[in-house]
């Protein structure tokens, strides 16, 4: 049997597209067939999406995503003003960002166990396992345990997920978990200081979970944190009714999809009629023939009055070869070069919500 | 252009497992190789999970299934004491059964439409499109008035998705919503009559959603409503603690897998050594190479010590083929002869929690 | 190390679609989402084509599908009239029905085995993997030996696979390797007695290749067989020309639905202005997004002129779970009952090619 | 409806890896998750399979690759002796590399065609569709005719495919359909002039069936040309001993893959002991859960004895995506600067197989 430290050797590397200026290999993609012309048309979409300045942009991620590799293209996306808010799972927000804020890391796995055969080994070694990547489970406890900690030192009261993101941005800062001190860059951090509002409709479904548990366990029968998801759906659907023109770039699908294209119905419900999302992206391998909102094309989404026809683009791949050629596009044409943040943090703090 | 009366012309209608003694074919098909011989073996599990009285079982169901036509084996299952708690999105349980419930239907949509052409008619018609299933939007705009209604019923306080559900089971006793007042049975009403909890753990994102935001905007500054996904969270803990040992059946993956998985590891948090899931079945289309959470094998979840590795088996199909095989196997080998509903509800009830 | 005879203890055995009555379940069917729903409508339209008794019925086999259970079904589909020509993959026809015929057998691969982590154990103890099912190679040695062996018998001139395969027909009828000699029906046998004629396009591609190279090699400068692909699609064109009405049934897709598609336009090619195919079904789990012939709709094939759109059903699923459903429908519904057998081969007979 | 002209407007234009160097980018996924990593070690068995000169390179081509503009990759593959054979599909050569070395071009189909609901239009018009590409079906007339026109052209006996397509690469050479003549490079004739064998196993599958029907129809009674397949499967082998370090590059699976693979064991049955593939690359999005061929891993073919399991990569990704990945990296990487071109068509010169 491997020892724990022999299998977790090869940490994950993010991606800095910054550095591979892809503009003349997706433009020779815009004459080919399949996917190649399809993430052309979608990188397109999002360099149009970014030179509209009045548009807001709405990043989806599902799936593990910053395990695999891309947190530096979602913190690049932040520090340029490529991004104006986040709808995510939880799994990468917490235990995969968070996780690595704290100076922990993912771990790149052999071939032979991703069929799952070792598994048993794993388990013993107290090694989890994400398809071809190795975290240690201790770690992960202690990711746990901090937001715990933050938990017990928030107001008793009803949070948003992304209210509660923001006190982790500011733990971050706060503990000296940034580059400056000597750290490493983060999604929640760079959205903390560029004032870009993450959500994470279920939030209790991660480690962030584990830490609620065992706040309210601790609580029982005093004032104590919830984790509110009908204001985070009321705060998104403020957004769309401040700026109303919104563009989507989905990463799979899921609840973060769900989420973020609802918010037009939503408005709509608060008696605003609010336009359907201008532009849509979305990059998955799931498939329509099975009736999942994953899959689900956004022509579908066109059906239910939530995106619009005219700039959708579905990309087949799986996300680690599209979104780097996607959003590298982008970057290096410049798109955008006229783009303040929007900080729509700012807009949600005059937001009063309460119990 | 056609009208949407003679669109919606052909109700969906749920298949009742009752009629078809699938045993024998379920039977054959363990010698055959590929989905046929791991549906049998899913079967076989589901059996033997039902046979093992100690077991709770858990069901998870992520997807458009209800819509789909397999509401009546969801409600089988529970008025034949079959499954003991579910957790599910929120589509499922309020865009489409209660929906139902409230007297509506989905309706057959013809096959030139499941490829997104006529999406723009459809838009025009307030038409909602899954797949090849329309939607009348109108109707679906009552049922969200609806749960803003039961939303300004509840005691302003944090509530689980769990405890909302079970006023909606009992807004349709109250009502006459139920076979015996002249109206269909639903999911959300067996569930409510036989003590069976429903959690929803991202519950703002459907139907819901859009009451409680109406909700919330109609009351800031004033006692209100909130969705407590921590809480739910801590109330399926809970049943896994009262209940050690549990056996899960999943349709799809996503957020209803990952909250039922979790659990384990959240029992654990709260210092109760809970073994993993005994049994588990996934049936899905989703593959495991883009490392999402919905594909993942259950091998996969065994390393994050949540799944035992003995009995599982992924099931490699899109449900509305697999699901009555499996079901229908367990219901006419009579499986669940000796077992009594867990009533999983009156545990909840003594869990008190408040913010 | 487990030992070979360890590991070759549970043989496949083949679903006998006559002792399932799947009628109801397929009907109830009709009125559901997604794949059941796509499963009634080819169920339907294969009842359809039986009841046409004008329309000739091809089915079109790719993928692993007699070593994975599914070669009842076509013996009966044979003896019973429900098919007038086969267009296969090599394995299917050589590999697997020929290899049972000749007395061998497959089997039942443990889970474990199934996501290759044990294939250099297999290949140490000679034995062949099929994903979830496992292969004597030596066994298949043997039936190399024989295909080299008929092939020697032969007349030294170029052949179409349809006569090869007929040969071996009259070889198992010869060998006694029948019900009736104690041996074990086949789909070359019974195509053999009933007249059906079977083509492989591909036909070296398969363990009768072997024997191929082995002949050529030994007759180098002398006279020798050859298979002459050509002469398939030749022959296969006669019969759309003389049975202009045609039906396709398909598993997989690949070489066999390619094949049998284009006969349409072969025929034109010859100047019979035969029309396209009146009815198509193909089951698969591909999709089209790759733009490979095997995933691309019926529809797609439509502007090709060789599937009408009228009658055209893809199913989105493994065959041994949709298979069943669809011939066992049409089965007993007793869809068959006016119709005789075309009894192709005799048409053949009289085509003269000769090199 | 819109006319034939205003459809086949914009022409498929081939990707040139020559000017793109994607090194960097495919290093830097080295050290990500899923398929960008699993992208990056299929490029490096690449580049390590040129840098062993003594390997002889096999390229697999299945799917519609060249019509979705990949040609001149494989043409830069084979005039840079990256390649030393092909075994592809007849659609590949014949009807779309054939086709565009004669003049014609593949053209962009807008989006809204690539569902299918305009094929009944197409059908009007004479164009051809394949997924979201559009081809000039009268042009494909021409092309049959003119493998009708070679097939007449040549002595009547047994050919191998290689045999024919050899006739082809002159033809094109013949009639100046050269860069030289004012014409287009092609696959076809960069292979004519190198020395590289190109294998169609099932040539009568593709536009060139309906040549070889035409001819053998003319002919019958007569002496004429026949396509053996027997020949092609000889001629792979005699390869594979000649040279017995061999390493596959595929794209798709099918027919070409098979075949390929299959030689390992023909060799050894001709008595010689060749060594597996030392190197296999496989690019595809089937999966292996069918049990099909397409989509069986590597792993399976090590069991089968074909396949080494030291250096074996899958790559789950659509090719047009993928292929310029791995082939630009290792011509960026110059792996191919010590490397001859193999000429295997002088090998098959003393091959001396007659009917």
């Amino acid at each position: 049997m491997p020892t724990k430290k022999e299998l977790l050797d090869r940490p994950i590397q993010h991606l800095d597209i910054k550095q591979h200026n892809v503009v003349p290999l997706v433009e020779a993609m815009a004459h080919m067939a399949y996917s190649s012309r399809d993430t052309y048309r979608a990188a397109s979409i999002y360099d149009m999406m970014l030179r509209d300045t009045d548009c807001g942009v709405i990043l989806c991620i599902a799936g593990s995503m910053i395990s695999a590799g891309l947190k530096q293209i979602f913190i690049d996306m932040i520090r340029n003003n490529m991004v104006d808010a986040i709808v995510s799972t939880g799994a990468n927000i917490v235990d995969q960002d968070f996780f690595e804020a704290l100076g922990f890391k993912h771990y790149i796995a052999d071939d032979q166990y991703k069929y799952g055969n070792e598994d048993a080994v794993l388990r013993e070694l107290a090694i989890d396992r994400i398809y071809d990547t190795f975290i240690d489970e201790d770690e992960l406890r202690i990711c746990d345990e901090v937001t715990h900690q933050i938990t017990n030192s928030l107001e008793p009261r009803p949070h948003s997920s992304r209210e509660f993101i923001r006190e982790m941005g500011a733990y971050l800062q706060r503990e000296g978990k940034t580059p400056q001190g000597g750290g490493v860059d983060s999604v929640i951090l760079a959205a903390y200081e560029k004032n870009v509002p993450i959500f994470v409709p279920a939030f209790s479904d991660c480690s962030a979970g584990f830490g609620f548990v065992a706040h309210q366990h601790a609580r029982q029968g005093k004032p104590m944190v919830s984790i509110d998801s009908a204001k985070d759906f009321y705060e998104l659907t403020q957004l769309k009714i401040a700026n109303p023109s919104t563009g989507l770039l989905m990463l799979g699908g899921g609840t973060p999809k769900n989420f973020a294209q609802d918010i037009v119905v939503s408005a709509e419900i608060l008696g605003v009629d609010a336009p359907m999302h201008k532009y849509a992206i979305q990059i998955t391998v799931a498939d329509a023939r099975d009736g999942a909102l994953s899959g689900s094309t956004l022509k579908e989404a066109s059906s239910w009055g939530k995106v619009d026809l005219t700039y959708e683009q579905m990309v087949y791949s799986e996300a680690t070869l599209a979104l780097p050629l996607i959003t590298g596009y982008a970057f290096h044409k410049n798109a955008h070069a006229s783009r303040k943040g929007k900080k729509w943090t700012s807009i949600l703090d005059q937001v009063a919500v309460t119990a």
